[in-house]
């Protein structure tokens, strides 16, 4: 039996202001939670309504009834367990590899993909300025599915943050170099804009080099979305020239 | 002054089986039914609740009230405009280039970025098996944008189209060889399988060659989303190795 005072407080964890308060965040699904579990997240509880999930002897899990996930769930056909973790602190930023870096980046579907890819194509750090969505956000955790447990994903001042890092810096813009034939061996940064604007001119300004993805149709077609142009760029980066 | 059975009609398109009936689909949005008005679609009639968006002397054009557009859109906030456009004709598949077919993709979402992919990377022919999802379908087109214009989409038995095509037949698949070191230069057929099951087993059959996108993070990763993975392809495609 779930307290009322539990319900409340993963209802609380809906809105980003409670889940920075309470340090805290929630996912859902048997693969996640697992997931989340088997990784270096701190468990705060796990809620299901399957007992055959529940491990002997571990007070952090309890059972629930079907309407009390419903009350708790960010999903309309909620999906037998919840679990409630701790928000990692902050890393130390390893930039002998690339690092992936976001400028205003707003729909939770678009950073739950760009998560996933960076999880594929192993970049370990993803620097978000501080107007990006919330990685914690239920919609952006559905979007990344497991991801987020092996990816560092870091809120700061972005323009502060490229200006101290002494990296290459490549923003990625229509109009940019053919990423085939730009360099990408070494290491950098590389920099996505926002859905609609693309990169803010304050970080366009900071970017040593502007690199893009050549386009064979029609010169009238629309910009490609921030998750497909990142999956071609991570990919460009991997691959070598 | 719309009458009742123009609203009748647009709402049955919402359906797949109206669509087919009546050999209609419609669109939304300033910038998408200008796109397709201004292409080879041949229009059926155009609904806007904006006066200065009607051009003189077209008796297709119809001015309505906020309400009459709620009733017929498949948006929450609908925007302007509404065009119901008819079908386009099969047209012959232009072998010389490259063809993107689909296996059972569900997600309308998935089929508008794939389609847009397409726009983007010029690829003109994309197949797809009777199972996947309706090109025309309200939320495809959302996510297409005006990219259905210059994409010709065709329906088929996808077994027999492939075994009929003569061409070569590159499946993307989770063990497939690297695409970085697979010879892409000729063109062929590239065929990208249903979100959670991947290419069925009839198709793989028929596929000359296996082919994938190496993986540089945790092998415990997700595999990528089709319409990420598709990107990446398209992009290998042209690029050339």
């Amino acid at each position: 039996m779930v307290v009322k005072n539990q319900i409340k407080l993963i209802k609380s964890l809906h809105q980003k202001k409670y889940r920075n308060l309470h340090g805290l965040f929630f996912v859902e699904g048997i693969k996640t939670v697992k997931e989340l579990m088997e990784s270096d997240f701190e468990v705060h509880g796990i809620y299901t309504t399957d007992g055959s999930l529940l491990e002997g002897g571990r007070d952090f899990q309890i059972l629930i009834s079907e309407t009390e996930l419903k009350q708790m769930s960010s999903l309309k056909n909620p999906n037998t367990i919840l679990g409630v973790f701790y928000k990692p602190k902050a890393q130390d930023i390893d930039f002998t590899d690339w690092v992936l870096a976001l400028d205003h980046v707003s729909d939770p579907g678009n950073l739950g993909t760009i998560i996933r890819l960076c999880d594929w194509f192993g970049i370990r750090h993803l620097v978000c300025s501080l107007d990006t969505v919330d990685c914690y956000n239920p919609k952006v955790l559905q979007a990344s599915m497991g991801s987020i447990a092996r990816v560092h994903v870091v809120y700061t001042e972005l323009a502060q943050f490229l200006e101290g890092s002494e990296r290459q810096i490549f923003g990625a813009f229509m109009d940019g170099q053919s990423a085939y034939s730009t360099d990408l061996r070494s290491s950098g940064i590389l920099v996505m804009g926002n859905e609609a604007r693309g990169i803010s001119e304050e970080i366009k300004a900071i970017c040593h080099k502007k690199i893009g993805i050549p386009q064979f149709g029609d010169p009238s077609t629309e910009s490609l979305n921030v998750a497909t142009a990142t999956a071609i760029l991570l990919n460009e980066l991997r691959r070598g020239n």
